[in-house]
């Protein structure tokens, strides 16, 4: 959505009421009230609509100077005659919202004269090729698809509908996108996979001659590189969003609606399940099976296969309940150790003071 | 060998006779059986050559619908009268038999029209520049280079033959690679050291004037960087072998023949022996020595040198054998804090019940 | 300060007098004397000067068979009749004698023919535009910045003075720029921040339609991303120095003179002070505050505010000084536990050993 940047400069107006219908909210108040554009709790001002989405901000919300506040139904008594949109889930309104009102400021269609394009490719006639593109033979873009600047685009590589390619996305050979994808500046998808036999001390590679497929709607952030698989398919399932500088590995299969955040990383031929949230910073082992719904902490390392729905965390991961309270213990593990060494102190102390009558106690048998 | 994959496509044909001299396998069976190309065991069909590198993987071989497999002669003896090829080393002899029937296909030599040359560069006459590449003064391309498109080559920069720079690559001024180096998409070599001297709170920049330099048959995976060093060079020794996003500080040297997999990360002017192995996520600190053949674990942090041989895990990194029982207690640490409070609890009465006799005893003393 | 090589190679001279004038150093012996180049204590020769910065490579700068060293006043006496510079703050004194042996070579200011100019833009004269770089409408580039090839540069950015960016930066449209900016290839400023509500089991972009700001003299390492804000701006403070491969969020506020090394993350909205260090693969989560000159270890978490001036470690992070303490007793906590079953194998035999008068002793109450 960053070309749609230009509409917040300008300033773009509605009703309180026209952005009531376009998010399913309820006005509470004055419906004909002017909202010149979407702001944060501290920055907004009267002309402005500001939202609360979570109640851990509910003072500085009571706090903004927001003209108006698009709030969840809980929150609705709580800001007295202020004008209110009242969504069900406001977070949820607020994209509809902000949707909206930064419409996409698509380029015109067609091929720019600098692109360079190989044999037997099929271009839809609304598709957008930029300045400087590099597309190799047989490459397939669907309809409305935008390729800005210096996009390479590997042979046989096939998009679909509606997909956009930032600047400097570069897809190998072979790559096959769902539609509406999106895919940021400085992704790499396709690159071979890291797979390395041994003749002596020398590694010797792999060939890898698989692809990656991506599914509809998937979205790749800044910088991340998915690997083509050896043999078959590197696998991102549909509406999976993928942060930015991402590393996922070959023969991975990633199911739909998951989310991987910052800098997490999947090792080659890992299998996860649909709905799974990586968070920034974490990893899963290669071969592993992480099933539908798991959440996997910050900086953890998934080090074993995790049934479907756990949440874990630490390195190697563990059940997040469980890291919870080790971690707490470890905070201060020089204490525990402390404790077990005076102790050991009070218990040497009582088996030499009772020690007699002990070895009293055993000769006794 | 991602621009192989057309062959993929075609279903090169092969005999298992062919195969097997490809590879050094013996064949048993049909040796004029036909492939058609190498897939999974769980994908592959009649047609299809498949493989057993593990033996974890025995049951899905047994389950396989492959015409052939490709096995080590301990599994010689598991699959009846199916069609074998028996290799001593069956990983090995797939990367062989992958690269036979996926041969390269190498466009035709010469620099494109659109690339931006600079002055006095010697570009051999079998290499190959491709669509808007910009190269600097002085540049040497070696014999059947391959540089693909939006290739940024700096000043100074020495290209060894057959190296393959694939699209969107940076080399700063001054970088020298060895030759059958390949260098995945998005890779930057020689941007500046991470070096900053303080002139009160405000961060000096040591200017960075040495290079980077990497060995013979060096292959470094998309969007990884490797900083050129502050006065001399930061070396890659050959053979290494280099995955995704992983990043190497100023003045690192790294011996031949070591595997640093993805998101690891070496910082500033540490020191890798020979057939070091850093798995995904893992990091080494500045300044310090990791001897050869050193195995560091995922996500683990080395934060002191680590003698030749040793396997290592954790944060801060512990040799793995002690790493393992460690995480074992930490995933039930509360539970040894609670056994502790259990423990006090008893020595406590104990304490209590034979106080006075201990306190007799003391005073008898 | 890579393009400065060139100088290295070409050995400029200068005397130790020249030289203690460029960085208000002392000499010590014969100020007369010619330096070809600086280079490491190891590979200095008779004709180059080398330098101690750490009382730790003091046998190494004995051993060294550099003409002259640079030292601080500490080591001024260590080194017999040698050709000393002696400077207060020996590093600072370096890197001011490495910028002037290296000045920066600049192109000729201009457009290269095939840059691709949006409409509106204002380029100052003195600004240098490379080869294919490609720039969208309403841009502001000031003077004697330098783009280098394959620059894109979407609509409405702003370009401080003497900016300048290396080959294949991104900047998203709307990213403003602050005077001296030094951006190194494959970094992506502006790209979307990762921020989905949900509908049913459904990611649902919430568009991002803020920008990035950098303050002046802001350094930013290869493939780094740093994603535009939701609606306001993701701000990078003067000074600020980011390493590679480093990751920062949406609605981040870094303050100034900050140091973010190698693959360091930032969560979307965090707020970290001045002068805050983060060590390499160290993370920090959402939404929290990170106070002024916090120190954050290498592969810390930070999963919870810090307040100014605290060293942490770990994951979740916690001070420093304890982190040791603890990380010290994990790397042998299975003799620990050992010790417990010990100690309650003991504290057992007690019991039953002294358990008939315990009870007694109960009884007789």
């Amino acid at each position: 959505m960053a070309a749609a940047a230009a509409a917040s400069a300008g300033g773009s107006r509605a009703s309180l009421d026209e952005l009531a219908a376009v998010c399913g909210a309820a006005v509470v108040g004055d419906g004909a009230r002017r909202i010149s554009r979407v702001r944060t709790l501290d920055a907004a001002d009267a002309a402005d609509l500001s939202f609360l989405t979570s109640g851990s901000y509910l003072e500085a919300a009571r706090r903004s100077r927001a003209g108006a506040l698009l709030v969840g139904p809980a929150h609705r008594g709580e800001f007295g005659d202020r004008d209110l949109l009242v969504a069900d889930d406001p977070y949820l309104a607020l994209a509809s919202i902000l949707g909206w009102l930064h419409p996409l400021a698509r380029p015109a269609a067609g091929v720019h004269p600098t692109a360079v394009v190989g044999e037997r490719c099929e271009i839809a006639a609304s598709a957008t090729v930029g300045p400087y593109c590099v597309l190799g033979d047989d490459v397939e873009v669907g309809e409305r698809v935008w390729l800005e600047s210096h996009v390479d685009v590997g042979s046989r590589c096939v998009i679909g509908e509606d997909a956009w390619l930032h600047p400097q996305v570069v897809l190998y050979p072979g790559t096959v996108l769902g539609q509406s994808v999106e895919v940021h500046s400085g992704v790499v998808l396709g690159a071979d996979g890291f797979g390395f036999a041994s003749e002596g001390a020398r590694p010797v590679k792999l060939p890898q001659v698989g692809r990656v497929r991506l599914g509809d709607r998937v979205e790749i952030g800044a910088n991340s590189a998915i690997d083509r698989a050896t043999l078959e398919d590197t696998v991102v399932g549909e509406d999976t969003k993928i942060d930015n500088l991402v590393q996922v590995g070959h023969n991975v299969q990633i199911g739909a609606g998951s989310i991987l955040c910052g800098q997490a990383g999947i090792a080659g031929s890992a299998r996860l399940g649909r709905g799974v949230v990586l968070a920034g910073q974490s990893g899963v082992g290669g071969h592993l099976e992480v099933g539908d719904g798991v959440r996997v902490g910050a900086a953890a390392a998934v080090l074993g296969s995790v049934a479907a729905g756990e949440t874990v965390c630490g390195v190697p991961a563990i059940p997040m309940s469980r890291w919870r309270r080790s971690a707490a213990v470890y905070a201060r593990l020089d204490e525990l150790r402390k404790r077990v060494g005076a102790l050991q102190r009070e218990v040497d102390r009582l088996v030499s003071g009772s020690g007699d009558e002990a070895a009293t106690g055993e000769r006794s048998d």
